[in-house]
């Protein structure tokens, strides 16, 4: 049996893949009943819990899709009540800090596969729930020298049957250092591009695909990101002073009229965006 | 006749849209013969020419899709020869500059309405050009003190049935703020993403939409794009300005741990982008 920690939009999504990838024996643990209601009716669980000790009894695998300050405190709650030989899994978007707690927390014959499965959706809750958010896109595993590499396989090959295009694994900081480039800073530009808007000039009768594109994210659940965002302050920070220097450069032509560096950094950018696949 | 200068990827996207809309007389001048020989091919024009002063003579439209630094110069080189009574329009992206060049240039019967179609692409050339890019899309007018009310909504309706969801007429200095922030700024921030990317790691293994979308548009037109942020570079300044004030309160709020700014922004910029129509 596979257990789902919290069925919001991403437990909720799992659910929905995992029904689709052929998976029937899959049950739920979440603090609300109404939504553990839901998913029973819609036939995405076969059980539903809001205290799950028997349940996480029965999982082979579990999967934490918990908000990331919870997480920790989860698996010490639980702890004694995992079955021996099981795997449990996250989609946690920071994993640093989880890597050092990890040990401290588990009894040795559980282990935790850290992932991290590249499709957010700015809406919570399982109404936005969907079995297609997972296709195509990348998963990120964060192997640690406690995982077993059956385990690890075990992981990757479910994130596969679920539709996810590959499975790279690298180091939890490696993670969190170009995650805190390519998920965080973007929402922080987003949400600061959108937030520099001065009022009262109904800018949306004056808008085109790009500022609708680089502001979508900016719609985002704030408590989520805020944990985010200070669990990988370093990083990001660090990503944020990289991101100034290169717009620096195009402040600087700007006040220079140097049509030269502009098009040598407009050419650069489109060289690199064209090679991204 | 309505006459296109410029069978770029905007020019010919408006061959196409009024194809669509059912012109039959429309011609174009380009300086490539092969494209104009495309263009003919293709049944979008029904003539064209590499000089053109016999098809201005009989438009009683000309549009001009070409480079923003060409746009003063043809109309010099052409002053005598538009029909007197016809209507220029354009699809240049910054337009102060313009409107302080045109009174010196036209003679008194040939009126220039400045306008601007938020539908820009990627790419270069006929090839890319779509008679879908406009479907709505938003449309700028920038009428000035010389236009003749009747010319503004001749151009206003043209824009309508090629498809754009609505016209706005606004002042060149108002134009060329709320682009900055809009168009510019966008494109500015996408560049400077992509290129504070460290080279090396493979970046796209570790990137999910967020990322896809805030860097789509770093794909750009060099020579276009230089011209535009140069030519606006004092409200583009301004609006990066803008920007950066945000992003300083994100970094301060890491730097300080300090949750409730992070979730106050995050909640500001979604209510934003959830009243952005």
């Amino acid at each position: 049996m596979i257990a789902i920690v919290g069925l919001g939009v991403i437990g909720g999504s799992y659910a929905m893949a995992l029904r689709r990838a052929g998976y029937d024996q899959v049950c739920a643990i979440d603090q609300d009943e109404q939504t553990l209601e839901k998913a029973l009716a819609m036939d995405l669980i076969c059980a539903g819990s809001t205290h799950g000790r028997q349940l996480l009894r029965q999982a082979d695998l579990t999967i934490l899709s918990i908000y990331p300050h919870s997480v920790a405190g989860f698996l010490r709650e639980h702890a004694s009540d995992f079955k021996p030989g099981s795997v449990i899994t996250d989609a946690t978007g920071v994993k640093s800090e989880l890597a050092r707690q990890i040990p401290d927390i588990l009894p040795p014959d559980v282990d935790f596969v850290m992932g991290h499965p590249m499709a957010g959706r700015e809406k919570k809750g399982l109404d936005f729930a969907s079995d297609r958010v997972f296709q195509g896109a990348n998963y990120i595993l964060t192997p640690t020298a406690r995982n077993r590499e059956e385990n690890l396989k075990k992981v990757e090959k479910l994130a596969l049957e679920l539709g996810f295009r590959r499975v790279e694994r690298i180091t939890p900081e490696q993670h969190d250092e170009i995650i805190a480039f390519t998920s965080q800073l973007p929402h922080a530009l987003a949400v600061a591009l959108i937030n520099s808007d001065k009022e009262g000039r109904d800018t949306s009768r004056f808008i085109g695909d790009s500022y609708r594109d680089l502001t979508r994210i900016a719609n985002i659940n704030a408590e989520l990101w805020s944990e985010l965002f200070l669990q990988n302050r370093a990083y990001l920070l660090e990503a944020i002073e990289g991101f100034e220097a290169q717009l620096d450069i195009l402040k600087e032509a700007l006040r220079g009229q140097d049509r030269e560096t502009l098009v040598e950094r407009f050419e650069e950018s489109s060289r690199r965006r064209s090679a991204m696949n």
